[in-house]
């Protein structure tokens, strides 16, 4: 994980919307770090503003490029207002591990999070529209588009593509065992890390699956007992 | 799960900003399938809005009735501003599957969700304060308090506690196979549901663990291989 001075042609440039202020030597904010992150997970949380209310959805997304995409029906209320261009921030984050300390004020968790800010577009052209949400199916499920019938044009139309140009970012990642007082380390208390992963359970096939259609190749990372971020990673970087 | 038609004493009353407009037939607004995907958390992303910029931050959360509390360094900007008692929005997903459809258009995700409204308030008394901190500790990990040291008074002043009564909240899930059209049930193309848990991981003692300090009973479910939600769930209905 590249340090928090990483200020190289491919850092992001962080103004008081995004510098990491509290614990500043966990903030990251090269695109590497920042795109690892980003690519090792399928759900966001998208927050934006109407009448001064704030909301946040979970909503899944992708990444191509500088630009992050999500979508949903054209009905949507999210979608509907996020179209006008206005300010979002999307927030992805892993949960890896309960720290446990001697003391309830040291105890913490361990976690890779990404704030992203931009103002969401709506895609309008169906050219980046359908190449767009065929990169979304390959990108978590690679070749998998080619096993499917394409999409029809009343599917495109009732589907809303949102884009985000990513203007700033920054990662936050905390690693390790815990901090605690010096005095606290004789006490009697167990310390140490829990891990937590989120993992891949044994495929259910749907029970309308047409007769002798086999698990396809495409799949064979969705294997039960695999880390999910793990796959969504190799995905990434197979597509 | 109860359904939507569900208006009863112990629901809440959405309104337009809490009422779950697409797909209606996914929406609960009952505290019974509300607090219970909040107790199978332990992160919420809550948003809220400087100046017109709206920010999501991953925290931690617990809830005391229908009070939601979250912690943090005094120091803290995203505290600092939710202390003025600005409106925020409380969000808590859990990823349950994936789910692979005959087409792109009908793939989509199980989840249960809920987004939570009210506005957040700093807890200034100092009794509240210590309580729930303590709560939080043990809410997570029954009885760990009583192996350690208490708070001290600094720890407590260099914290900051907020709390948000939920003024209205809204539950989104879905379950299931996948949906597709008719016709294409004929295509010989895997479909179904790959389940997605959090899961805990063998536990990593702390280096600087007291030699002869054993793995403690109140950890007992935090077992390698046991889903995060169900400790949670567990654990907040023990204590």
């Amino acid at each position: 994980m590249d340090s928090t001075t990483d200020t190289g042609v491919n850092a992001y440039s962080p103004t008081s919307r995004s510098r990491v202020k509290r614990l500043h030597e966990r903030g990251h904010y090269d695109r590497d770090t920042v795109y690892k992150i980003l690519d090792a997970a399928m759900m966001a949380h998208i927050a934006y503003v109407i009448e001064g209310q704030p909301y946040v959805t979970p909503t899944a997304f992708w990444r191509d490029g500088d630009v992050l995409y999500w979508h949903g029906s054209s009905a949507s209320r999210m979608l509907r207002t996020q179209s006008a261009g206005i300010p979002v921030c999307v927030t992805v984050t892993h949960l890896d591990g309960l720290v446990l300390a001697r003391s309830g004020f040291h105890h913490s968790i361990n976690y890779r999070s990404v704030m992203a800010f931009g103002k969401a577009r709506k895609v309008e052209d169906m050219a980046e529209k359908e190449r767009e949400l065929n990169r979304f199916i390959d990108r978590v499920y690679p070749g998998r588009n080619a096993t499917m019938r394409g999409i029809e044009p009343q599917e495109l139309k009732a589907t809303t593509l949102l884009a985000m140009e990513i203007e700033e970012a920054s990662a936050k990642v905390r690693v390790g065992p815990p901090k605690d007082d010096e005095p606290d380390y004789a006490l009697d208390c167990w310390a140490g890390v829990v891990p937590i992963a989120q993992v891949i359970g044994a495929a259910v096939p749907d029970p309308l699956l047409k007769a002798g259609v086999a698990w396809p190749e495409h799949l064979k990372l969705f294997k039960d007992g695999n880390r999910f971020d793990s796959v969504m990673t190799e995905h990434a970087e197979q597509y």
